[in-house]
């Protein structure tokens, strides 16, 4: 394929379920220009609560199924898979691949990087937590930076329920978010597509003058970078003769289940409900596209 | 093979993950001369937000895992799969299936029998509440009863995090409840396995007067029942030779993904960690035992 062709492509998203729609936000607010398709594994969520081995097979069958769509790059939005499978899928598959993890540890570092002692706090889900994949992020970008971090298992049920300014989540944070604000970070990465949605609670509880990381923002940023370098942003002006809307027909959105749960969901979490939204299976589907990097 | 050996053989039960644990220990405490084998879906936990089709291909594939065994009959502890695939568990496995909704119902109704108006709350996941699985087996057995249906989704994140004395899970209680309250039932019929876990506080979100219904507690009952009606008790003396505990050797344990995780929960929830614990895969295991029924 040319690659002019390429980079007509739309840029792949999956995510374990829902939370990732935070992540498609942060891409289609930075790249108007570009078109997406998104896989929710809705069958299988969560991700946060299962063993290396298994969120390494979702993590390859729902690359293998985006691929076989016909993707330019692959964003993996879901902070488990990113952190747990990133090196299987890119060994399988043949174009870029970006998780948040990486985006979201270097947007920490850049932020802290002047102060004296830089002090980095993370919470994710248990897995994420466990795998210690934003620590070894942070530290192989600054050596010298301190890191806290603390998994927050409620915040995705209660982002879920759209519980956002309830006094029992303001409580529920108040007691999660101790840790981090004894250990009085300057920066605190939200390591879960979810806790977005928990925004302003989040940072009431650790104060005002802790900087808030958005994975998914820092990874928008670096997938704009990616398609600079590469030459991979689309040459059509899609942007420049129509508006742009979140969730509109250019985009196209797949779940493995539930796909009424999924529209709901997304009303809360985005304001919109998917034009193009479709219930698929993608067990089995480890047979990864071979098509090569451009 | 002879009915006798049939007797011997362990009583199955299967659920979405750990949840089933107290349908297990309701069992274990009635039938402490039975042996159980139990499986959590570990792998593709919750059901509760999860479509029909997809709710009845995983308890075919867990149905099937266990009738591979044997086991003499099979006992659903997950309220989903009880409330959404029971006639396609009995259409083609060859043994006597139990779920714990008609179990649950029955026993709401025989609590509120002599009421003059009799009135049954009933709280439980979402996909549960939406099957009218326990307001069918309620007017299935009393006509004259009236039902009221709620969902508490954040109650099993809370029962898995043991949080069941914080002042923030009375609060979310007293908010799931209100309906319960106003709607001044005499029997509440806990609908989800991980609801005995936080039986206190909804007893005082209730009030005292109102009759808190364990559908495992009721399920052993009629387990028992079954047991008897069709001499199927286990002909061997095993709890008069030795002193039962629960997780002990006799019961055998399988998950389908993070045994670590299911063996920390479950001294949460039983005060006891597994003897015998596996993790095995049941995928793709939809074709069934064809052992017939006694």
């Amino acid at each position: 394929m040319r690659s002019q062709d390429i980079a007509k492509q739309p840029i792949g998203i999956f995510d374990s379920g829902v939370g990732g729609l935070t992540v498609y936000r942060a891409l289609h607010e930075r790249l108007p220009n570009e078109r997406f398709v998104y896989l929710g594994d809705t069958a299988r969520v969560p991700y946060g609560t299962k063993s290396l081995s298994t969120v390494e097979r979702y993590a390859l069958e729902n690359s293998s199924f985006l691929a076989s769509r016909g993707i330019k790059i692959l964003v993996v939005a879901c902070n488990t898979a990113s952190a747990l499978a990133l090196p299987k899928i890119r060994a399988k598959i043949g174009i870029d691949v970006i998780g948040v993890i990486g985006p979201g540890a270097r947007k920490a570092v850049t932020l802290t990087e002047n102060e004296e002692s830089p002090r980095v706090a993370v919470i994710a889900t248990e897995a994420t937590v466990s795998s210690n994949a934003y620590a070894d992020s942070i530290h192989a970008a600054s050596s010298t930076a301190e890191v806290f971090q603390s998994a927050c298992p409620l915040f995705v049920p209660l982002a879920e329920e759209n519980w956002v300014d309830e006094p029992e989540t303001r409580s529920i944070a108040e007691r999660y978010l101790k840790g981090v604000r004894d250990f009085d970070p300057q920066a605190l990465v939200l390591g879960c597509t979810h806790y977005p949605i928990l925004r302003d609670v989040i940072q009431k509880a650790v104060g005002a003058d802790v900087a808030l990381i958005d994975s998914g923002e820092a990874t928008a940023e670096e997938v704009e970078n990616l398609l600079k370098d590469k030459a991979l942003a689309n040459p059509d002006q899609i942007s420049y003769n129509r508006e742009r809307s979140l969730c509109d027909d250019l985009d196209h959105f797949y779940v493995t289940d539930a796909a009424d749960r999924f529209a709901r969901v997304a009303e809360r979490f985005l304001g919109a409900v998917p034009t193009k939204l479709e219930a698929i299976e993608v067990y089995g589907k480890d047979e990864l596209a071979t098509r090569r990097k451009s």
